[in-house]
């Protein structure tokens, strides 16, 4: 299955992608968050959908215009794996990581595949990051590599969207330059696994205004999913619905001699086999009217 | 007014302190969570408190022997401030910081002020750190100091139980040692800022066993609350209900010369002027059975 959430932000709707069509299933599911993963809600949907009397041509039709959110509601966090990419090290002049690089991104920083970015205040070192995000769909603590990916949801496209000077330059941990608002557009759909055949076999890329920047296959992942999982899992409970993201191949700005960095009105765009495309623009911080 | 929330883990209901009696206000209010304090619910359940009609005969009066959770919802972030006490830089060897260290702590360390504080698997370095936490009450983005306190909802007790070696000796951020299930006991109550003369004159100390550990004062915070909801804000949205922790004064266990860490069997004793006090019994890992 792909699943979407479309509709204005904090009012989306759960739908599904079926035949190269977007269907509401908010008379089924009330929203793809917590209590839907954890209470089988994936079985179920897809039971639904698969059930004799049901032809796609009951659930209403998704008009294509309309906004995307993010695959899956907030969740309750949002973990990052950093420099999971050997040859992504080597460009930002950090060791290769003997294990797995945590942090994580501020929730708020949550948004859908094509919102704009917005370049905070102050700011002068907004990069870009493609990554292949895990959604977690079982609680999970303590968990063994063998089982690990019974755990999974689905997949998502990332873009890890990251402030260098707020993020390395200002004291203490990363934190500070990975959860600015906007700075983790999410999707357009989450994939299950079976719509995957090999998640170690993926090509990610991403281009700048047309000009490609990142690319990688996920093939060079230094610590592959399970073991990231299973990792996460010893330190914190994964609960149904939050995301691992694993890591982004080279070619960000802050690699690029010199460095080189969103500006407003920058078209960013992403992409990874089998988890679709997604594309920001980029603006400058002003303030809400509200 | 003091906000209490009583019950089972993931069942608690709102309750508030009154003339020492613990009142159930689920009648009332949902729960203290996002929607509770941007729809001005503080001001509403205190008009409803204050009404004439009202004597607090009429609200169900609390067993005392309930536990109590978190006096607020499970947040969308749970923000720390690190190395905020000039001496407690020092004695962990670290720089006094030029501006405030940030870290989150993973939302599922959530737990209440009098529930067992567990040792991770593979933990041999779980420490204490009494601190004072600041729950924010309207959604705050580039906040000037000047203005900060306006977004505070209250204040509350917090032990930011650290895991040494996961934070400090496993690569990465500090988010590792931070996070961990039962490592953020909160309460156990909120308590609005009217009820508390003056934030920066306030005494905080921790025992073990008994033993003094920590005493420390508000006084000697390097960054006072208004320049860190300011500061943060700066990096990421508050939401209503999320929570600031202002960071620990001296006396943690890493400080020790040798460092002394927690053991199952333990007792740990915090409190606050004006906050109250909480107790956690210090326990080892166990499968749950479920």
């Amino acid at each position: 299955m792909k699943l979407i959430r479309f509709g204005e932000p904090g009012l989306e709707k759960p739908g599904v992608i079926l035949t190269d069509q977007w269907l509401d299933v908010s008379a089924i599911v009330m929203d793809y968050n917590e209590d839907f993963f954890a209470d089988n809600g994936l079985e179920r949907l897809r039971n639904h959908l698969n059930s004799p009397g049901l032809s796609a041509g009951i659930l209403p039709v998704v008009d294509p215009a309309v906004r995307l959110g993010p695959p899956v509601a907030r969740p309750s966090k949002l973990v990052c794996i950093g420099l999971n990419y050997e040859d992504h090290a080597r460009e930002t002049g950090a060791p290769i990581p003997a294990e797995p690089v945590l942090f994580m991104k501020a929730t708020t920083a949550y948004c859908g595949p094509f919102d704009d970015i917005i370049i905070p205040k102050n700011s002068s070192k907004t990069d870009w990051e493609v990554e292949l995000a895990v959604v977690i769909g079982r609680k999970a603590s303590y968990v063994d590599e063998a089982s690990a990916l019974q755990y999974v949801a689905g997949y998502c496209l990332h873009n890890d969207v990251s402030e260098r000077e707020f993020q390395l330059e200002r004291g203490g941990t990363w934190d500070k330059g990975k959860g600015c608002d906007t700075f983790a557009p999410i999707g357009p759909f989450l994939a299950t696994p079976d719509e995957i055949a090999d998640v170690n076999d993926l090509r990610l890329w991403l281009t700048v205004n047309g000009e490609p920047m990142q690319s990688g296959h996920t093939s060079s992942l230094i610590f592959k999913i399970p073991t990231l999982i299973a990792y996460v899992s010893q330190f914190m409970t994964l609960l149904p619905g939050d995301i691992i993201s694993t890591g982004t191949p080279p070619g960000v700005g802050l690699g690029m001699k010199p460095p080189v960095y969103l500006q407003p009105g920058d078209v960013v765009e992403l992409g990874i086999d089998g988890l679709g495309t997604s594309r920001q623009r980029v603006r400058a911080y002003a303030p809400a009217s509200d």
